[in-house]
């Protein structure tokens, strides 16, 4: 383990925070809030000096693999955190450090649960970076550090670092070239998050509400401004424009890559995609159809099952109703999505598409295989062969998912709250969506869960938005020894 | 696909059923029940007659593949389930015949969930009848053939229908010669059978009530005679018995096989016997801790903990108390154990621990691979290497089984019921079980179910019992065409 080098990473990791720190401060001035204001200037000058410090320390040798990688990858989010989740606790909002650290968690991890009830109680300038949080956890910091940072360049660290980070099974073309593509995906970001600006403004959202809407959907987070979280704009256009957009950044952006090359044909015969939108539109059609005699009018409910629909498949977490009222068959629905999750390469968490698809296809290649044993069969996805590596890959993540979900779900029930709010606050922590049913469900929160059960959960997030492998290393001492003697006698 | 030499062997099925069928109608012979011996000598008669037919086709060839052997399998589980709903409907005692073949595919699958709410409104012959599917099904109906009948001696038959039909990843050292191992599988099996009537007869039990508890106890089925399970039984004795009983039949018959050739050191060091047992023991303590404030005293606390995690863990049943009504972690407990059941080739069912703890090896062989990438690293159990097909289908196991419990979760959910009760409906069914919790508990039943509900529970009753493929051959067009344009020209 290269420990200098893990160290200087992240104290330019820390070092960009006090930047992004900049933004809620500003908000803060101009609305006038002087207690956040000092609270974001403690937490800049606090970041700042441990960025610095980390950055005095003189790296030996460049050695850098995948284990650092993930290392850092899995550290960076953990520091981070804790730095972001200061102005929360030295402004007073949230008194329980552990509440400050959970919420902040969740913001940087894209998953949008809350410990907060009333969230409008908090000043501009909070929310901002609470939303804020989600936007810059969205694309994943260590892609927004090779994207504006470039460091290491050529070295090969970034690969490691995408490929810790990245969401899903594969990267695809974008890996090609990693520090040009990292600067593509982040355009691509950019340019996505003010157009929905733009359209919501339009709608006559306000500016503040409008860039706060943006950093939620465009991370797939879901931090609302509001207690009502979404039902607060009662207007078909505003909570349409969210759907669409919730829907577009949870397509795999390789996609709006392919287009930007203008090879239309092959985006538009991309198997993930055509699963994603599959599943997306059944489950709409499905859930308006079992909603319909709630809401009495087609249009409504069609409304609001297309809302909810994409709002937990893309792990989202936005509300415009409270979706724990529908019937059985709605719910189970929604449960399922959560896990299904967005496609790979989005900002979204869960399952991934890709992933599914690559299960299915495995299922459906066995049984052909018992059917004509003598025939060779290849496992293909876009017409391309896949790696068997990355086959055994999807299966391991689903052994470690499953795992993952029992001991949590085990540690959370000694709470002694509900199967089903037990149940679906794994999942939702876990795939990084925010809501679940019951007690966490669109009208509650996760504020009566004990530390021990907000700990977990907050492993969860992690857990979830890393892909477990980075987390698992970091809590593994082995790690730690690797190398250590060969490299770093002292 | 070689349909004479199918219909052959299902008539030699119906034979054997028809013979079976001779014990509950000598039983109803006895308690003068006249109604319920006039269902069952009708059913023998037809039951007699389709199989003396079936056994009259000639087969054209012997060709008989895996693909022949999973077809069969899945085919007699059905055929016998129908012959045997027989009684239930012919005396009147279930009006429904959709309810008839669910109960009775619950007892062959040795799964034990029921549609009665008064079970000791049944005769007792057809009690009997219903106790003893369980113990037809537990070890399976074909090795119970193949072990009697021997059919198509050497000819590898048995080899193909042993692999279909027995639970869990391997069958280890009994399929080397499979026609003598089926027929020390099968003593064995009585042999447990008898000694554990001989302990219920010397506590007190009734003959009647100590052979239909032995029964289901060896099936792992838990269809009880009593309105109360075991809990009619209030003797620590009693139920102690059939407490380690049950732990008895979930473990993995090979172990029997070893002591019996004095191999002890080799039968101690198993690996999945130790998990198995882990897992037990862990779960009865964390249970007794976690209920003692319900019972107060230590040993009622344990003696119900030990009964209940035995009986959920090994996939029996059975209940002595309304473990619905424990604290949230005791429940939970008991569900992760549903899904992880008892050993691999024992009467049990859910996942087996074999196959956890080869995924669980997975997972730690990755993580190493990762940390030593030139390392090269053997996934072994038990000192013996596992081929790579055992670890891909413990995965494929796995992928096919979540595709079901998610597929089953959402059309049963369309009856409107409570998630837990949905969710534990499925999960009791397709690992076997039984109870689950909410209206499906220890004080509940099935029969609130639509038919297409219990549809739905009825095929993951064979499917899990069946380990998927079998079953999913059966509904597979293509199986049917296979090879018959090449060795069936007519």
């Amino acid at each position: 383990m290269n420990h200098r080098v893990v160290a200087r990473l992240l104290g330019r990791i820390l070092i960009i925070e006090t930047i992004a720190l900049a933004l809620p401060l500003t908000v803060c001035l101009i609305y006038g809030e002087a207690g956040s204001a000092k609270a974001f200037l403690i937490t800049m000058a606090c970041t700042a000096a441990v960025g610095l410090l980390a950055l005095r320390v003189k790296a030996q040798h460049k050695q850098f693999y995948a284990l650092e990688g993930f290392v850092v990858t899995a550290l960076s989010w953990i520091v981070i955190s804790l730095f972001g989740a200061l102005p929360f606790y030295l402004s007073g909002a949230i008194p329980s450090l552990m509440d400050c650290f959970f919420e902040v968690v969740s913001g940087f991890t894209t998953t949008g649960a809350s410990i907060l009830s009333d969230v409008e109680a908090l000043s501009h300038g909070l929310l901002f970076w609470r939303s804020f949080t989600h936007w810059l956890g969205g694309m994943g910091v260590l892609v927004f550090l090779l994207a504006v940072a470039s460091i290491g360049k050529g070295d090969g660290h970034e690969l490691y670092l995408l490929k810790a980070e990245s969401p899903g099974p594969n990267v695809g073309k974008l890996t090609s070239k990693v520090g040009k593509s990292a600067k593509i995906l982040y355009g691509l970001y950019v340019v996505f998050s003010l157009v929905e600006v733009l359209f919501l403004l339009a709608g006559g959202m306000p500016l503040y509400d409008s860039l706060c809407t943006m950093f939620a959907t465009a991370g797939t987070g879901g931090f609302g401004i509001k207690n009502t979280s979404m039902a607060f704009y009662q207007s078909y256009y505003l909570q349409g424009v969210v759907t669409v957009f919730m829907a577009l950044f949870g397509v795999n952006f390789n996609i709006f890559f392919l287009l930007l090359m203008r090879e239309f044909s092959q985006a538009w015969h991309d198997e993930e995609l055509r699963v994603y939108l599959g599943i997306m539109l059944s489950s709409i059609a499905l859930i308006t159809l079992n909603i319909l005699p709630i809401y009495g009018n087609t249009f409504e409910a069609f409304h609001q099952a297309a809302f909810q629909t994409v709002s937990i498949m893309t792990t989202t977490g936005f509300t415009t109703t409270n979706f724990d009222m529908w019937p059985e068959f709605s719910r189970s629905l929604l449960v399922l999505l959560m896990v299904a999750g967005a496609c790979a390469g989005s900002t979204g968490g869960g399952m991934k598409t890709a992933r599914l698809v690559i299960a299915l296809k495995s299922v459906k290649k066995e049984i052909s295989r018992m059917l004509h044993p003598r025939q060779v069969k290849i496992l293909r996805m876009n017409g391309k062969q896949l790696d068997n590596r990355i086959v055994k890959g999807v299966s391991l993540f689903m052994t470690a998912y499953f795992i993952t979900v029992a001991a949590s779900f085990l540690i959370v029930s000694l709470d002694n709250k509900s199967m089903v709010t037990n149940l679906t606050a794994v999942l939702s922590c876990l795939n990084n969506i925010g809501p679940g049913l019951d007690l966490v469900g669109p009208l509650g929160n996760f504020s009566s869960f004990s530390n021990l059960s907000k700990a977990v959960l907050t492993l969860d997030m992690l857990l979830g938005r890393l892909e477990f492998f980075p987390v698992i290393f970091l809590f593994n001492p082995a790690v730690w020894r690797v190398r250590k003697r060969i490299h770093e006698p002292d």
